[in-house]
């Protein structure tokens, strides 16, 4: 367990016993929470029309449009918290940052919408002044704007190279049929190689080369070698909303891009509101174990409660859901589908500072570099800038190297980098929060489930096709910015559209 | 459920009450197999030095060497069979056929020592007369044998261009270190490339490229797409012994390969006799749901049955060992790899007739083909061929094509192939069988779980380090015949020596 987890932030007063019934409330599933299935003494039962597995931002949409059609319904979370891989963090001097998903950007108009009907405004990411370009042990700041923005200042080459690479991303992105990736008329072609042999291919000069590089580790946390090209094209597209295309960029940028602007208070008051008005039918420290057809219905079993319902939303990662046992088996497409999505590696590193001291240097807080455990920063600092907050992504190989070290040393790491990138006075924050996705028995990784090549060809088709009574959601299985917030949400509401059509 | 599981074979008559003590016997575990993990009501504990997840050739030769070391076990099998990948199927004619893995070749010498300590047999795979090529419409019988034998009946180019490909395939094998790929000086090139994006760039002439492909599905049970060209060279420098590298040619070949043997009374005979010496340390029907540190030693629960032990074996392929819950987590690295080695997608059919009627028209029965649902087979008839038996792979794409068709469909698509193969009297069987490994709940794949790019120069050191008191095995932990019986067995007796030096 890391540090983070044990002080998650909870601004509403949420408690698990306030959001639960009176009898779950007794159960004790707290104490089983993230470990094993213990015998279910005392575990209460519930009768509803849908239960909903997950309480991430998918399973509480689909929950919430559920309700509004008069459905009851259940939504077991396996954590004591709401809200999956979106999580607000106290800070030690009150404020709090974001330890998952925090960006809400242009055409991602379904968590916009939802937030905007509860209530949570967002306010633009700090983006006054220049990045920083880290390379070869080199600072240049330059005036642009999110990793692959007009001018980094590399090679004239390299970025004649890159515009032509992301150019070709882009036009290749827009053959995508978004609900069937596999489909587009080149996707055997696409799907059978790693983004990296299409960037060996094509990305030739290597400056344009280490920018791919860290886009890709950016977007994914995971390295073009593990990622289908195919899948990345699809990533692209899913990008924008139903009326306009993905592009790379808009995927990048901050102004204009995913990372355009954060919500007050944290991000994770969506789901925690969510989760209110949703009341008692929300159970937490309730992990799924199993879903069994029973008549013309399922019965969940989770720890301290069981849940009969005519149908079942699933609303967790691919890879997660493979861990809950089935009965009757799912279809082979389906099992061997949750084998092949594997989690890409992610954390999230917070230092607090009394104020946004690189503002005074004309710097963003925005830095791309080619070394160190963060590679990639933002300015987490809040609107009034009433102290300042540096977050760095520490993605995919860096991940990795530091998922078993102790906070302390990734603190060090982070903070030598953060020292390198704005200075000294990085080297001595007020606080510093660290969140490790990959450690998190809940998550085991993100910010989302990937495709490795010849997976979309062969198995995509079992990302939504329900199985029985069984649904799919999560931001996996959503045609328009797959991996986010948005894409988690359009899925909750896509698949409380689709069981209530079966019910 | 298909219709080979519902009739597994039972030579010795073993039921799971005679491998039981009588308190486990009791406890209606049988009813829950394969279901979810209900209220473990009237469940059995034991106590013992350490516990196996997992009667498979791994679990049970490592309990045998526990055992021989004075160590007590107990050995949770999920089915109730042991065996796991390697199981016997009775015909209708009373006699026995395989549904799992079945040869054994030179250089196997563990589990040729296994057999022989047991008194199981081994005889020659029947090898006599021609192959046959299908391809392009056109049956071409040939005198050679394997897949990638002296001299298919391609054109000259296709015979130069397979020679070169496989020459160069052997050549890079040989410099991978087995007990750890990812050290080898070119690994990051190998690991960062698809299979099929090696093969586009090598086998150039269509020819050889075909004889690869059936090769690699042959092999693997997935398509080229789907393979990192480091663990391909990998699996091929691991089909040897510790004085003898392995080649390509002996991971095809029948004569001179792994394919050379067979065992009398089907090769579940080993794992039966095995697990018969065992007694009631072997519990069948008991899934393993949790693995739960407690004090120096674990709670392993399973359907039924609870054992407390000082170490524990998990001797299950890593997709299913991410399925327990444990506690504390997995490190992230050991999760992550399991979210990354999926099961390769296959089936086995065997068509029953009376006699060895292709023998006569002077062919072994080994079909290589480039068409149809199986695409390679094998004489699978008794030694006294007092009855004739055609057994054809079905995999990768072709297996995933036919995972939710019924019985009776994938029979006739077999039966078809067959008779194109062998002519008319081919649809005529007596009898028919099929294994669906993709199916079984237990499996959910085969005949290995198999590596995509990436995944071995970041996981591969995962894959044996034990994890506290747990250790790992099953033949994807073997560093010679990974993927086979002889990597099974030799994983159990390494995982043995492993915890007998840690308790």
């Amino acid at each position: 367990m890391h540090v983070a987890r044990e002080r998650q932030h909870n601004p509403l007063g949420l408690s698990r016993r306030s959001l639960l019934g009176g009898a779950a409330a007794t159960a004790g599933a707290v104490t089983l929470a993230g470990t094993a299935a213990g015998p279910a003494a005392a575990a209460s039962t519930r009768t509803v029309d849908v239960a909903i597995v997950g309480g991430g931002l998918a399973g509480l949409t689909a929950a919430r449009d559920l309700v509004a059609a008069g459905r009851t319904v259940a939504v077991l979370e396996a954590r004591d918290r709401v809200g999956g891989r979106v999580v607000n963090l106290p800070l030690a001097n009150g404020g709090v940052t974001e330890g998952g998903g925090e960006f809400i950007g242009p055409t991602q108009d379904r968590i916009k919408a939802l937030a905007d009907s509860l209530g949570v405004a967002t306010f633009t990411t700090y983006n006054t002044g220049k990045n920083l370009l880290y390379k070869d042990g080199k600072k240049t700041p330059y005036a642009t704007d999110g990793i692959l923005g007009s001018v980094p200042p590399i090679d004239a080459a390299g970025l004649a190279n890159a515009a032509i690479v992301q150019a070709s991303l882009d036009d290749m992105a827009k053959q995508i049929p978004l609900d069937a990736p596999w489909t587009a008329a080149k996707a055997a072609e696409w799907d059978k190689q790693t983004f990296e042999s299409w960037l060996n291919a094509n990305a030739i000069v290597p400056s344009a080369k280490f920018l791919l590089d860290v886009a890709c580790t950016s977007i994914f946390s995971a390295q073009p070698r593990e990622l289908s090209l195919l899948f990345v094209l699809f990533y692209i597209a899913a990008a924008g909303n139903e009326s306009n295309v993905g592009t790379l960029e808009r995927l990048t940028d901050t102004a204009n891009g995913a990372q355009e602007s954060r919500f007050v208070g944290g991000s994770q008051q969506v789901p925690i509101k969510l989760a209110a008005a949703l009341g008692d039918r929300v159970v937490l420290s309730a992990p799924v174990r199993s879903i069994v057809r029973s008549g013309s219905g399922y019965v969940v079993t989770a720890d301290g409660i069981t849940v009969k319902a005519r149908k079942v939303v699933v609303a967790v990662p691919p890879p997660l859901a493979a861990r809950i046992t089935y009965d009757p088996l799912l279809p082979a497409a389906r099992d061997q589908l949750s084998q092949r999505l594997p989690m890409g590696s992610i954390g999230k590193a917070i230092a607090v500072y009394d104020s946004p001291f690189w503002r005074a240097d004309g710097l963003n807080g925005q830095v791309v570099s080619d070394s160190g455990v963060v590679r990639s920063t933002f300015d987490n600092s809040p609107p009034d800038a009433s102290y300042g907050a540096l977050m760095g992504f520490i993605e995919a190989d860096e991940m990795r190297e530091y998922d078993a070290a102790g906070v302390d040393e990734v603190k060090a790491a982070v903070l030598k980098d953060y020292a390198t990138y704005f200075g000294e006075k990085a080297k001595s924050p007020t606080s510093f929060v660290l969140q490790r996705w990959d450690n998190e028995g809940f998550s085991r990784g993100g910010p989302v489930a990937y495709a490795p090549p010849g997976v979309l060809t062969e198995y995509g088709a079992a990302l939504r096709e329900p199985v029985g009574g069984i649904h799919w959601a999560g931001t996996e299985t959503s045609t328009h910015w797959n991996g986010f917030m948005d894409g988690a949400v359009r899925s909750g509401e896509r698949v409380a559209k689709e069981v209530l059509a079966a019910l």
